[in-house]
């Protein structure tokens, strides 16, 4: 069996990498080949001793190596480095800058079709799990509405935009959907609401000022801060570097997909998909795992290009024969 | 446009074809070229005034039907007529005899292959999109367990063996999932509960009986009939023809599809999809007439033979193109 398992390499070594190689080594069906990195190979210790290959060398890994998870950050490694990459291997990415997905796409496409490879784009969980939910719940209920709740739990982006403040030693931000939104939206059915962000979300932030800091001045500019705060109501809370790590050290996060619609004679239909994640970037792992196993299955069927995951059916992200499947799933 | 819609033909008119004519003439990219019927056409009064056709007529509709939905029942229906008039059409189903699932395929599978037919069996919501559900848990879930539950929500299997009681002129059965079992599956992780039917689901039955029946007899025939109830904690409520008319004539259901797993090193990861529905027949029409959209895509394609489920990109469910899903979905 050993030799049929599919061989993985890891691009970028940060917690969404390190994810990803605790969970190869508990898969049965994939091997960890190697990891890429662009710093200096000697300089990059990983937990599984697997081998640290600079990402200059990677030309050489081809045919050893049937799929690369890229595990770069969305702003500026994966623009970057999937378009290249995917000129030697099929790719997997969670490449989230929503309104540069279509740009993403194309030039991804272009390339992969060009090499003779294929790629996944935008997977994860949201793009990625969630949106599958999106799109199959407009396909059966195409009457009605939805809408997508986050939290509750910890984003990385408004924390670090609050560790940006003068005086601000560390901080901690909450995405806390709101009940009252949430049932709004499940009683909806053709008469979807239509909700502020701020009516849709709450956030709450820890924050560990400096010593001498101006607190009441911290806390305006969290609150007044556009785009990341200013739309929503947001708690501030000063606690200390203790605290903080004691009890705001885990990166839980979840979220939930809401539809209600309507069939036949005023029938409301509802439909609903939530997480409840202790972590999130070891279960966008788990999600880019299983998409790695698709995306070698396409190539080796000619599905040559890019995808998203709207392009690849269910069964191919899972080890299971197609006759297991039927037997004991359907 | 009109010349580009699907061309859809159902074949049953009995709750779940009703339901499908009713959604189609709603639906943008669908229209509703006939109705098959096993009886004398001109007895068949359609609520849409399509033609009704007779199932031996069906060879001269060939080139006129893109896809012929199936709406018979899985007892005896679907396992003779799928087979038989895949032969002609494309064909969408939602048999849903568990142990039957693997034979069905086969035959239907030979069959279409050879006539260059494309089928998606067991279609509907369980089995269907649950089906789903479990394989996609299970794929980027791997460490961990998972349990169906399904109601609360009208069991007509159950409502029928009542009725052949004797003493009963009607019935109505509910399946009700027992919430403690609910939460015990949302966090069993790696310790997943194995569960008794009777731990898993109630069995509520509202019964109407005959003037001179013996209520205690009925019961005690209900709460030990083997398979149906013996197993499970049932309550029977007597009640008036009116009362059962008035408060119990929905055909309401819906269930959760759980699953608790693990990451890393002890991290839970909870994932939970949940229908809540007015109408069962109707919404199985709903995802019959998504798995219809598909059938037609794959075949033009050139993926002919049966197909399940997870073997559909989510995207061929929807009518919209690949662009706007990426745009506006992903």
């Amino acid at each position: 069996m050993s030799q049929e398992k599919t061989r993985v390499a890891i691009c970028g070594y940060g917690n969404l990498g390190k994810g990803i190689e605790k969970e190869i080594a508990k898969s049965k069906d994939m091997k960890l080949v190697c990891i890429f990195t662009r710093r200096n190979p000697g300089q990059l210790e990983t937990a599984s001793k697997v081998q640290v290959v600079s990402v200059d060398d990677m030309p050489n890994w081809v045919g050893k190596i049937d799929v690369v998870i890229m595990c770069g950050g969305s702003a500026t490694d994966l623009p970057e480095q999937v378009p290249e990459y995917v000129k030697y291997f099929n790719t997997v990415d969670s490449f989230d800058t929503h309104a540069k997905i279509p740009d993403f796409y194309e030039v991804v496409n272009e390339n992969a079709t060009e090499a003779g490879t294929t790629a996944i784009i935008s997977g994860g969980w949201d793009p990625g799990v969630f949106s599958m939910m999106r799109v199959l719940f407009d396909a059966i209920l195409p009457r009605g509405g939805a809408e997508t709740f986050w939290g509750p739990g910890v984003s990385q982006g408004h924390s670090d935009a609050i560790r940006r403040i003068q005086g601000v030693k560390d901080a901690k931000q909450y995405t806390i959907p709101i009940k009252e939104a949430m049932d709004s939206v499940r009683n909806g059915g053709m008469q979807m609401p239509k909700l502020t962000a701020r009516q849709k979300h709450l956030r709450e932030c820890y924050v560990v000022a400096e010593e001498d800091a101006d607190l009441t001045q911290i806390e305006n500019e969290i609150k007044t801060m556009p785009n990341y705060f200013a739309d929503y109501d947001t708690t501030v809370h000063f606690i200390t570097e203790e605290e903080l790590r004691k009890n705001h050290s885990k990166m839980k996060h979840g979220g939930t997909v809401i539809r209600s619609g309507e069939t036949g004679d005023g029938n409301t239909q509802n439909a609903e998909f939530s997480l409840k994640l202790d972590s999130n970037p070891e279960f966008t792992a788990s999600v880019l795992i299983a998409l790695a196993r698709a995306v070698v299955r396409l190539n080796k069927e000619g599905q040559i290009g890019a995808k998203d995951i709207f392009g690849v059916p269910i069964g191919y992200l899972s080890p299971r024969s197609p006759e297991e499947l039927r037997k004991k799933f359907l």
